[in-house]
Protein backbone atom coordinates (compact mmCIF):
# COMPACT_ATOMS: atom_id res chain seq x y z
CA UNK A 1 0.00 0.00 0.00
CA UNK A 2 0.91 3.82 -0.15
CA UNK A 3 0.03 7.20 1.04
CA UNK A 4 0.94 9.95 -0.92
CA UNK A 5 1.14 13.21 -0.36
CA UNK A 6 1.66 14.76 -3.23
CA UNK A 7 0.32 15.27 -5.50
CA UNK A 8 -3.10 15.65 -3.47
CA UNK A 9 -5.39 18.63 -3.30
CA UNK A 10 -6.51 21.00 -1.00
CA UNK A 11 -9.18 22.02 0.88
CA UNK A 12 -9.97 24.20 -2.52
CA UNK A 13 -8.99 21.69 -5.08
CA UNK A 14 -5.74 23.03 -5.54
CA UNK A 15 -2.69 20.38 -6.48
CA UNK A 16 -0.23 20.58 -3.34
CA UNK A 17 2.07 18.64 -1.43
CA UNK A 18 0.77 17.79 2.46
CA UNK A 19 3.19 17.68 5.22
CA UNK A 20 3.65 14.13 6.76
CA UNK A 21 1.84 13.26 10.26
CA UNK A 22 3.72 11.28 12.45
CA UNK A 23 0.31 9.29 13.60
CA UNK A 24 -0.56 8.46 9.91
CA UNK A 25 2.42 6.91 9.69
CA UNK A 26 2.18 4.69 13.01
CA UNK A 27 -1.65 4.34 12.92
CA UNK A 28 -1.83 3.09 9.37
CA UNK A 29 2.06 0.76 9.63
CA UNK A 30 -0.08 -0.71 12.74
CA UNK A 31 -3.16 -1.71 10.95
CA UNK A 32 -1.21 -2.24 7.32
CA UNK A 33 1.36 -4.73 10.11
CA UNK A 34 -2.32 -6.26 11.32
CA UNK A 35 -3.62 -7.35 7.83
CA UNK A 36 -0.29 -9.06 6.41
CA UNK A 37 0.48 -5.88 3.99
CA UNK A 38 3.84 -6.56 2.73
CA UNK A 39 5.05 -3.15 2.17
CA UNK A 40 4.00 0.46 3.16
CA UNK A 41 5.08 3.24 1.09
CA UNK A 42 5.36 6.76 2.25
CA UNK A 43 5.35 8.96 -0.79
CA UNK A 44 6.58 12.66 -0.44
CA UNK A 45 8.58 14.46 -2.98
CA UNK A 46 9.96 16.77 -0.04
CA UNK A 47 13.07 16.36 1.13
CA UNK A 48 12.41 17.98 4.58
CA UNK A 49 9.67 15.72 5.24
CA UNK A 50 11.74 12.64 4.00
CA UNK A 51 13.92 13.91 6.89
CA UNK A 52 10.98 13.56 8.96
CA UNK A 53 10.43 10.02 7.89
CA UNK A 54 13.71 9.16 8.54
CA UNK A 55 13.89 10.13 11.47
CA UNK A 56 10.72 8.20 12.60
CA UNK A 57 11.97 5.04 11.51
CA UNK A 58 15.47 5.86 13.15
CA UNK A 59 13.82 6.04 15.99
CA UNK A 60 11.04 3.28 15.90
CA UNK A 61 13.38 0.81 13.56
CA UNK A 62 16.70 0.60 14.78
CA UNK A 63 17.02 3.26 18.09
CA UNK A 64 15.46 3.35 21.58
CA UNK A 65 12.05 2.72 20.57
CA UNK A 66 12.67 -0.48 19.31
CA UNK A 67 13.35 -2.01 22.56
CA UNK A 68 10.74 0.37 24.31
CA UNK A 69 8.11 -0.92 21.81
CA UNK A 70 8.75 -3.98 19.70
CA UNK A 71 5.37 -4.24 18.65
CA UNK A 72 5.71 -0.64 17.14
CA UNK A 73 9.02 -1.65 15.65
CA UNK A 74 7.63 -4.70 13.75
CA UNK A 75 4.63 -1.74 11.84
CA UNK A 76 7.06 0.92 11.18
CA UNK A 77 9.10 -1.54 9.89
CA UNK A 78 6.93 -2.01 6.41
CA UNK A 79 8.00 2.06 5.75
CA UNK A 80 9.46 2.28 2.55
CA UNK A 81 10.01 6.39 1.97
CA UNK A 82 9.71 7.00 -1.65
CA UNK A 83 9.81 10.46 -3.89
CA UNK A 84 6.83 9.08 -6.07
CA UNK A 85 4.37 7.09 -6.45
CA UNK A 86 6.27 5.67 -9.84
CA UNK A 87 9.35 4.95 -7.73
CA UNK A 88 6.95 2.34 -5.33
CA UNK A 89 6.13 1.02 -8.49
CA UNK A 90 9.16 0.07 -9.72
CA UNK A 91 10.15 -1.12 -6.46
CA UNK A 92 7.07 -3.28 -6.11
CA UNK A 93 7.77 -5.00 -9.91
CA UNK A 94 11.79 -5.64 -9.11
CA UNK A 95 10.36 -7.37 -6.15
CA UNK A 96 7.18 -8.97 -7.71
CA UNK A 97 8.30 -9.65 -10.84
CA UNK A 98 5.56 -7.97 -12.70
CA UNK A 99 3.95 -4.40 -12.07
CA UNK A 100 1.32 -3.79 -9.42
CA UNK A 101 -2.32 -3.34 -10.24
CA UNK A 102 -2.64 0.17 -8.94
CA UNK A 103 -6.13 0.65 -7.15
CA UNK A 104 -7.02 4.52 -6.18
CA UNK A 105 -9.07 5.33 -3.11
CA UNK A 106 -10.68 8.65 -2.37
CA UNK A 107 -13.83 9.71 -0.74
CA UNK A 108 -14.82 12.02 -3.42
CA UNK A 109 -14.78 9.89 -6.02
CA UNK A 110 -16.61 10.25 -9.03
CA UNK A 111 -16.87 7.26 -11.56
CA UNK A 112 -15.23 4.62 -9.41
CA UNK A 113 -14.97 1.07 -11.17
CA UNK A 114 -14.17 -1.20 -8.04
CA UNK A 115 -16.51 -2.33 -5.56
CA UNK A 116 -15.23 -3.63 -2.18
CA UNK A 117 -15.55 -7.00 -2.97
CA UNK A 118 -14.38 -7.07 -6.02
CA UNK A 119 -10.91 -5.61 -4.40
CA UNK A 120 -10.98 -8.76 -1.82
CA UNK A 121 -10.87 -11.02 -5.00
CA UNK A 122 -7.96 -8.83 -6.48
CA UNK A 123 -5.67 -9.01 -3.76
CA UNK A 124 -5.94 -12.25 -3.75
CA UNK A 125 -5.07 -12.84 -7.22
CA UNK A 126 -1.52 -13.64 -8.80
CA UNK A 127 -0.78 -10.16 -9.69
CA UNK A 128 0.34 -7.82 -7.27
CA UNK A 129 -1.56 -5.04 -5.79
CA UNK A 130 -0.78 -1.92 -4.25
CA UNK A 131 -3.62 0.55 -2.72
CA UNK A 132 -3.22 4.18 -3.13
CA UNK A 133 -3.98 7.02 -0.45
CA UNK A 134 -4.31 10.67 -0.40
CA UNK A 135 -3.67 12.59 3.02
CA UNK A 136 -5.01 16.19 3.11
CA UNK A 137 -8.40 16.39 0.87
CA UNK A 138 -7.57 13.10 -1.01
CA UNK A 139 -5.50 12.64 -4.18
CA UNK A 140 -5.50 14.78 -7.00
CA UNK A 141 -7.27 14.22 -9.94
CA UNK A 142 -4.78 13.20 -12.50
CA UNK A 143 -3.65 10.38 -10.09
CA UNK A 144 -7.08 9.03 -9.81
CA UNK A 145 -7.24 8.94 -13.79
CA UNK A 146 -4.00 7.42 -14.18
CA UNK A 147 -4.54 4.20 -11.87
CA UNK A 148 -5.92 0.59 -13.19
CA UNK A 149 -8.80 0.58 -11.07
CA UNK A 150 -10.62 3.70 -8.86
CA UNK A 151 -12.05 1.71 -5.43
CA UNK A 152 -15.72 2.97 -4.69
CA UNK A 153 -16.03 5.49 -1.86
CA UNK A 154 -16.78 4.05 1.77
CA UNK A 155 -20.32 4.84 2.22
CA UNK A 156 -21.49 4.90 5.85
CA UNK A 157 -25.02 4.96 7.10
CA UNK A 158 -26.52 8.85 5.44
CA UNK A 159 -24.45 11.14 3.25
CA UNK A 160 -21.62 12.21 5.52
CA UNK A 161 -18.89 11.09 4.56
CA UNK A 162 -15.36 12.51 5.88
CA UNK A 163 -13.43 10.21 7.54
CA UNK A 164 -9.37 10.58 8.36
CA UNK A 165 -7.80 8.70 5.70
CA UNK A 166 -6.25 6.76 9.39
CA UNK A 167 -9.92 5.39 9.39
CA UNK A 168 -9.96 4.72 5.76
CA UNK A 169 -7.35 2.76 5.54
CA UNK A 170 -8.28 0.88 8.43
CA UNK A 171 -11.62 0.27 6.91
CA UNK A 172 -10.59 -0.98 3.81
CA UNK A 173 -7.62 -2.73 4.86
CA UNK A 174 -10.37 -5.18 6.84
CA UNK A 175 -12.71 -5.24 4.12
CA UNK A 176 -10.28 -6.41 1.66
CA UNK A 177 -7.83 -8.54 3.73
CA UNK A 178 -10.04 -9.18 7.29
CA UNK A 179 -10.01 -12.87 7.80
CA UNK A 180 -13.26 -12.81 10.44
CA UNK A 181 -14.96 -10.03 9.07
CA UNK A 182 -18.26 -11.90 7.85
CA UNK A 183 -18.43 -14.53 11.19
CA UNK B 1 -20.52 4.78 21.70
CA UNK B 2 -18.29 5.40 24.56
CA UNK B 3 -14.61 6.32 24.74
CA UNK B 4 -13.02 5.49 28.36
CA UNK B 5 -9.87 6.49 29.36
CA UNK B 6 -10.72 5.32 33.16
CA UNK B 7 -10.62 2.33 33.62
CA UNK B 8 -7.99 1.32 31.15
CA UNK B 9 -4.58 -0.42 31.71
CA UNK B 10 -1.26 0.48 31.09
CA UNK B 11 1.79 -1.43 29.05
CA UNK B 12 2.54 -3.10 32.49
CA UNK B 13 -1.43 -4.10 33.27
CA UNK B 14 -2.07 -1.47 36.13
CA UNK B 15 -5.33 0.61 35.98
CA UNK B 16 -4.68 3.98 35.23
CA UNK B 17 -6.72 6.97 33.66
CA UNK B 18 -5.41 8.04 30.76
CA UNK B 19 -4.82 11.40 28.83
CA UNK B 20 -7.15 12.43 26.73
CA UNK B 21 -5.93 13.22 22.60
CA UNK B 22 -7.29 15.64 20.67
CA UNK B 23 -6.95 12.98 17.96
CA UNK B 24 -8.84 10.39 19.18
CA UNK B 25 -12.08 12.76 19.17
CA UNK B 26 -11.76 14.26 16.07
CA UNK B 27 -10.84 10.78 13.87
CA UNK B 28 -13.54 8.77 16.15
CA UNK B 29 -16.48 11.95 16.23
CA UNK B 30 -15.79 12.01 12.32
CA UNK B 31 -15.95 7.75 12.05
CA UNK B 32 -19.07 7.83 14.68
CA UNK B 33 -20.99 10.72 12.35
CA UNK B 34 -20.15 8.99 9.10
CA UNK B 35 -21.59 5.17 10.73
CA UNK B 36 -24.90 7.02 12.04
CA UNK B 37 -23.91 6.96 15.56
CA UNK B 38 -26.23 8.68 18.14
CA UNK B 39 -23.87 9.97 20.63
CA UNK B 40 -19.89 10.22 21.40
CA UNK B 41 -19.25 9.79 25.04
CA UNK B 42 -16.38 10.60 26.27
CA UNK B 43 -14.98 9.29 30.05
CA UNK B 44 -12.32 10.74 32.14
CA UNK B 45 -12.63 11.48 35.41
CA UNK B 46 -10.11 13.89 35.72
CA UNK B 47 -11.02 17.46 35.50
CA UNK B 48 -8.27 19.07 33.77
CA UNK B 49 -8.60 16.25 30.63
CA UNK B 50 -12.80 17.48 31.03
CA UNK B 51 -11.25 21.01 30.30
CA UNK B 52 -9.02 19.84 27.29
CA UNK B 53 -12.54 18.17 26.02
CA UNK B 54 -14.67 21.12 26.62
CA UNK B 55 -11.92 23.66 24.80
CA UNK B 56 -12.08 20.60 21.89
CA UNK B 57 -15.49 21.05 22.18
CA UNK B 58 -15.56 24.74 21.84
CA UNK B 59 -13.08 25.61 19.39
CA UNK B 60 -15.03 23.42 17.00
CA UNK B 61 -18.39 23.34 17.64
CA UNK B 62 -19.13 26.54 18.76
CA UNK B 63 -15.87 28.41 17.87
CA UNK B 64 -14.14 29.94 14.87
CA UNK B 65 -13.67 26.24 14.13
CA UNK B 66 -17.35 25.46 13.12
CA UNK B 67 -17.20 28.27 10.65
CA UNK B 68 -13.72 27.31 9.46
CA UNK B 69 -15.10 23.73 8.89
CA UNK B 70 -18.45 22.93 9.20
CA UNK B 71 -17.63 19.39 8.51
CA UNK B 72 -15.79 18.60 11.27
CA UNK B 73 -18.43 20.67 13.88
CA UNK B 74 -21.23 18.29 12.53
CA UNK B 75 -19.10 15.25 13.98
CA UNK B 76 -17.61 16.74 16.80
CA UNK B 77 -21.47 17.70 17.91
CA UNK B 78 -21.81 14.33 18.86
CA UNK B 79 -19.74 14.10 21.72
CA UNK B 80 -20.74 13.87 25.32
CA UNK B 81 -18.39 14.26 27.93
CA UNK B 82 -19.08 12.12 31.24
CA UNK B 83 -17.06 11.57 34.31
CA UNK B 84 -17.96 7.99 34.33
CA UNK B 85 -19.19 5.05 31.98
CA UNK B 86 -22.59 5.10 34.36
CA UNK B 87 -23.71 8.52 34.09
CA UNK B 88 -23.11 7.66 30.50
CA UNK B 89 -25.71 5.11 30.32
CA UNK B 90 -27.47 6.74 33.00
CA UNK B 91 -27.57 9.54 30.07
CA UNK B 92 -28.42 7.15 27.11
CA UNK B 93 -31.15 5.93 29.56
CA UNK B 94 -32.87 8.88 30.37
CA UNK B 95 -33.11 9.30 26.46
CA UNK B 96 -33.78 6.18 25.46
CA UNK B 97 -36.41 4.84 28.11
CA UNK B 98 -34.23 1.71 28.59
CA UNK B 99 -30.80 0.95 29.59
CA UNK B 100 -28.38 0.10 26.88
CA UNK B 101 -27.01 -2.99 26.64
CA UNK B 102 -23.28 -2.73 27.11
CA UNK B 103 -21.02 -4.17 24.32
CA UNK B 104 -17.21 -3.90 25.70
CA UNK B 105 -13.90 -4.18 23.12
CA UNK B 106 -10.39 -5.13 23.81
CA UNK B 107 -7.70 -6.29 21.52
CA UNK B 108 -6.96 -8.64 24.59
CA UNK B 109 -10.30 -10.07 25.29
CA UNK B 110 -9.74 -13.52 27.02
CA UNK B 111 -13.38 -14.79 26.62
CA UNK B 112 -15.62 -13.14 24.19
CA UNK B 113 -19.22 -13.94 23.62
CA UNK B 114 -20.20 -11.43 20.88
CA UNK B 115 -19.28 -12.06 17.28
CA UNK B 116 -19.11 -9.53 15.14
CA UNK B 117 -22.08 -10.53 13.21
CA UNK B 118 -23.97 -10.88 16.36
CA UNK B 119 -23.24 -7.17 16.99
CA UNK B 120 -24.72 -6.46 13.63
CA UNK B 121 -27.35 -8.09 14.50
CA UNK B 122 -27.48 -6.69 18.25
CA UNK B 123 -27.64 -2.85 16.71
CA UNK B 124 -30.17 -3.28 14.63
CA UNK B 125 -32.38 -4.36 17.35
CA UNK B 126 -34.87 -2.38 19.90
CA UNK B 127 -33.09 -1.96 22.84
CA UNK B 128 -30.13 0.73 22.85
CA UNK B 129 -26.73 -0.51 22.14
CA UNK B 130 -23.33 1.21 23.72
CA UNK B 131 -20.53 0.10 22.20
CA UNK B 132 -17.48 0.75 24.38
CA UNK B 133 -13.62 1.49 23.66
CA UNK B 134 -10.47 1.79 25.94
CA UNK B 135 -7.65 4.47 25.41
CA UNK B 136 -4.26 3.59 26.33
CA UNK B 137 -3.88 -0.25 26.56
CA UNK B 138 -7.43 -1.20 26.41
CA UNK B 139 -9.97 -1.13 29.20
CA UNK B 140 -9.25 -2.44 32.50
CA UNK B 141 -10.31 -5.87 33.72
CA UNK B 142 -13.41 -4.82 35.58
CA UNK B 143 -15.24 -3.04 33.08
CA UNK B 144 -14.96 -5.83 31.01
CA UNK B 145 -16.42 -8.15 33.62
CA UNK B 146 -19.27 -6.08 34.35
CA UNK B 147 -20.44 -5.55 30.87
CA UNK B 148 -23.79 -7.34 29.04
CA UNK B 149 -21.29 -8.43 25.91
CA UNK B 150 -17.61 -8.79 25.10
CA UNK B 151 -17.02 -8.43 21.05
CA UNK B 152 -14.44 -10.94 19.73
CA UNK B 153 -10.92 -9.06 19.33
CA UNK B 154 -10.49 -8.03 15.92
CA UNK B 155 -8.38 -10.62 13.90
CA UNK B 156 -6.25 -9.14 10.84
CA UNK B 157 -4.25 -11.78 8.65
CA UNK B 158 -1.58 -13.15 11.77
CA UNK B 159 -0.57 -13.17 15.17
CA UNK B 160 -0.54 -9.39 14.76
CA UNK B 161 -3.20 -6.97 16.92
CA UNK B 162 -1.75 -3.71 17.34
CA UNK B 163 -4.65 -1.22 16.19
CA UNK B 164 -4.78 2.08 17.81
CA UNK B 165 -8.14 2.96 19.17
CA UNK B 166 -8.78 5.00 16.46
CA UNK B 167 -8.62 1.98 13.45
CA UNK B 168 -9.98 -0.44 15.83
CA UNK B 169 -13.51 2.16 16.05
CA UNK B 170 -13.28 2.11 12.28
CA UNK B 171 -12.66 -0.98 11.65
CA UNK B 172 -15.87 -2.31 14.26
CA UNK B 173 -18.07 0.50 13.30
CA UNK B 174 -18.21 -0.63 9.73
CA UNK B 175 -18.37 -4.12 10.42
CA UNK B 176 -21.54 -3.24 12.69
CA UNK B 177 -22.81 -0.11 10.62
CA UNK B 178 -21.47 -0.25 7.25
CA UNK B 179 -24.27 -0.24 4.68
CA UNK B 180 -22.07 -1.32 1.90
CA UNK B 181 -19.15 -3.87 3.25
CA UNK B 182 -20.42 -6.53 1.61
CA UNK B 183 -20.78 -5.30 -1.55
Amino acid sequence: MALVHHPVVDKNGQTIAAAVTSLDLHDIARAAKTYGVNAFYVVTPLEDQQELVRQIIDHWVTGVGAEYNPDRKAALALIRMKASLEEALAEIQAAAGARPQVVVTSARMDKSDLSHAALRGLVRGKEPVVLVFGTAWGLAPQALEQADFRLAPIAGAGEYNHLSVRSAVSIILDRALGADRLV
